[in-house]
């Protein structure tokens, strides 16, 4: 069969059969299929979607494009977790040690940055030494020894994800449900993982801008995995403000530390237990333990432990910049407005994240102190701290702030930060 | 502006301006835009379509990114023909000679066949001697000289349609109006003509097999050269069963020498009178002398000047294949069916035609003496003649033959020939 029939097929509404799914994605991974074909494919897509059932075929097409990890490699219960990316956005960083002190295994490969959206990879790399970049040996050592374990994606993981990610960016076929969902699911079908819990962003700060376009992607999420045989939750969560009290690479590490031991924020530390239970009890796992193994210090253990296998070391102390601006309320009254998008772009310019992938970043700078929506604020008290190396454009970033927060003069009801949960097993 | 946030445009079913469409093409020309932007591209445009205006812009930008024919580099009033392409389809042969008896310059830039569809240079080359590729300053001197010409379409024409074509060939974006509509517009109005004639086949034969999709062409093509400060007129002509008596080269450059001596078959030689017709009034010059110019021999005359000016030996005969075998009706009655894609897939396959673009055509072969639908037809009686080298698959052609025609005991109208006349200025 000819792809440009494959590529007509769709384009016309009809539904791919697996054979065809797999052979175009082999065609591409390989060669034999040009750019041109996938992306006049991607188009199709883009207009007509996929059936769940494509969508899955279409995932273990490109998870198979590469080496997906033997499960018998790992031991015990093992589980991880994805968001879809947002502002202020560190819960991996607590939540893996955490679940790893309650006795499952994660085996985590994250992401870096890119626009207004931040990276665990990058977070991780601004304590002193931490390497992203363990080989396959030392991930499972690690795994086995502490229980978790953040790496970068490797070249060999679904080769044909990295190959159309590029593709989708310069031909206007990134915002198709489908495509996203085979992106997302087939790296992280290829750790060799028994369950999975998805937290998908939405909110001003987020890809999905609105609830529908969240529960579709959460439900393609879902689906996708219930049909790869894998445990799979969702849970959508606000992102119209950022989470937690920080926003920047070294700054989040430190908020970490403080939800790892029992005082982070009311919202990034409660996400980060929720998820935990959701990650365990998706595993079919006791959920009990995980607030004890914060106030216990075992999930701090845990986190101590992986970044020293990682080369890391914390007490080296992590940047910090050379300037601390605090960005006062013009008024009294209470936040009714912390826009997670401006508060992004805010730490973007002030050097925390990359424009493009090839720039560089600045670990020490971004945001501290947030103040959140509904939090009462009095004139001339900071609505948050910038930490600048002095990298920005000054009356830009002022415009940005300008117009971030808002305080209003009555009391504002603070937004549930859980808005939905999909989860077929509950049903 | 980036590539990809032009076709982000049109995917969001948004008007592109003259800008985008020209750096476009511009860069897919040069080379700066690759393939794989421009298939998702006109993936797009296939689902989401263009306005009067994108498509005129599109067609400006095709036939500027090569060479445009002076005008004054050929005298007299320029007038064309374009026939979107049908089976039996040889008008153009005695129709530019005609025209150009009856005073106008028919600068004719013509195609190749490819599948069930002939095409006019390869009739011609069934001629002995026949030169289709001309050099342009040979073209202008035959022009001058005889009043048209009739060349292959060359390297320097419109050379983004010609890479645009060869990529919609394979990512399923051939079926679109406005591609299909800027493809044939860029390379007719750089033969620097005045006025143009368009024959839109609608058919089992054509393309467009309904007229809804004929109509929104015909519509297309005629708004398109409007645009463009040209006068320009569709017709849509049936192409359910055959034109004329004859398909495949030499027997139709028979029939065409028949229409040029007045006595073609009341089909083809009325089409040719009347876009000759069409041809003159729509370049604003009397339409008296045409039939006057079949039958005093000027037509005639033209075309054997034209031929000699070609290289062409008419008098060195037409090949002629070596076995000649009738289909004989199986009943008597009326044929109430001569279907034209069965009989083209039935010349296609005695060698007549071209599966793929590198095939060699034979170009004896072929059918004659068609019955056509609406005449009476005796058992035993020829419903045509087929002219054989022995290429063919005789299984195949039997069963593609078996279901070409259908006699009726009853008496059966013949369909009329031109369904719709398409002139802004007439209305």
């Amino acid at each position: 069969m000819l792809p440009q029939w494959i590529i007509e097929k769709k384009r016309d509404g009809a539904e791919l059969d697996t054979g065809e799914i797999r052979g175009f994605i082999a065609g591409y991974t390989n060669g034999s299929i040009p750019d041109y074909q996938m992306s006049a494919l991607a188009m199709a897509i883009y207009f007509n979607g996929m059936t769940a059932r494509e969508t899955a075929d279409l995932t273990v097409a490109m998870m198979e494009s590469g080496k997906v990890i033997n499960p018998d490699c790992i031991p015990g219960t093992k589980v991880d977790k994805h968001s879809t990316g947002g502002i202020g956005d560190k819960i991996s960083i607590p939540l893996a040690p955490l679940v790893a002190a309650c006795g499952a295994t994660v085996p985590m490969i994250s992401g870096r940055g890119l626009g207004i959206t931040g990276g665990t990879l990058d977070k991780l790399e601004s304590i002193p030494g931490y390497r992203v970049g363990l080989g396959e040996e030392e991930f499972f050592r690690t795994l086995e020894q502490v229980g978790c374990s953040m790496i970068g994606q490797t070249a060999e993981i679904a080769p044909a994800d990295k190959k159309l990610y590029a593709l989708r960016d310069v031909t206007a076929t990134v915002p198709s449900i489908p495509l996203i969902v085979s992106s997302i699911m087939s790296k992280k079908m290829a750790e060799g993982i028994d369950a999975l819990v998805l937290d998908v962003k939405c909110g001003s700060g987020a890809f999905m801008k609105d609830i529908e376009n969240a529960r579709a992607l959460a439900r393609g999420l879902v689906d996708t995995g219930v049909a790869m045989g894998k445990k799979v939750v969702a849970l959508i969560t606000d992102m119209n403000q950022p989470l937690g009290r920080t926003v920047g690479n070294a700054l989040e590490i430190r908020e970490s530390l403080d939800i790892l031991e029992g005082k982070g924020p009311a919202d990034s530390q409660g996400l980060t237990i929720e998820l935990a239970n959701r990650m365990l009890g998706t595993a079919a796992m006791p959920v009990r333990r995980t607030v004890q193994a914060l106030l216990d210090g075992s999930a701090m253990e845990k986190f101590k432990q992986m970044v020293a296998c990682h080369g890391g070391n914390l007490s080296a102390g992590l940047p910090v910049a050379g300037n601390q601006i605090p960005l006062n309320a013009p008024k009294s009254g209470y936040v009714s407005k912390a826009d997670a998008e401006a508060l992004g772009r805010a730490s973007l310019l002030l050097g925390a994240g990359r424009a493009k992938t090839t720039d560089t970043i600045d670990h020490a700078v971004g945001l501290s102190d947030l103040k959140k929506i509904g939090e009462r604020v009095e004139a001339g008290e900071p609505l948050c701290i910038l930490h600048s190396n002095g990298h920005e454009d000054e009356a830009q970033l002022r415009q940005l702030l300008g117009s971030a927060f808002e305080v209003s003069a009555e009391p504002v009801e603070s937004p549930p930060l859980i808005i939905e949960v999909i989860d077929l097993n509950a049903a």
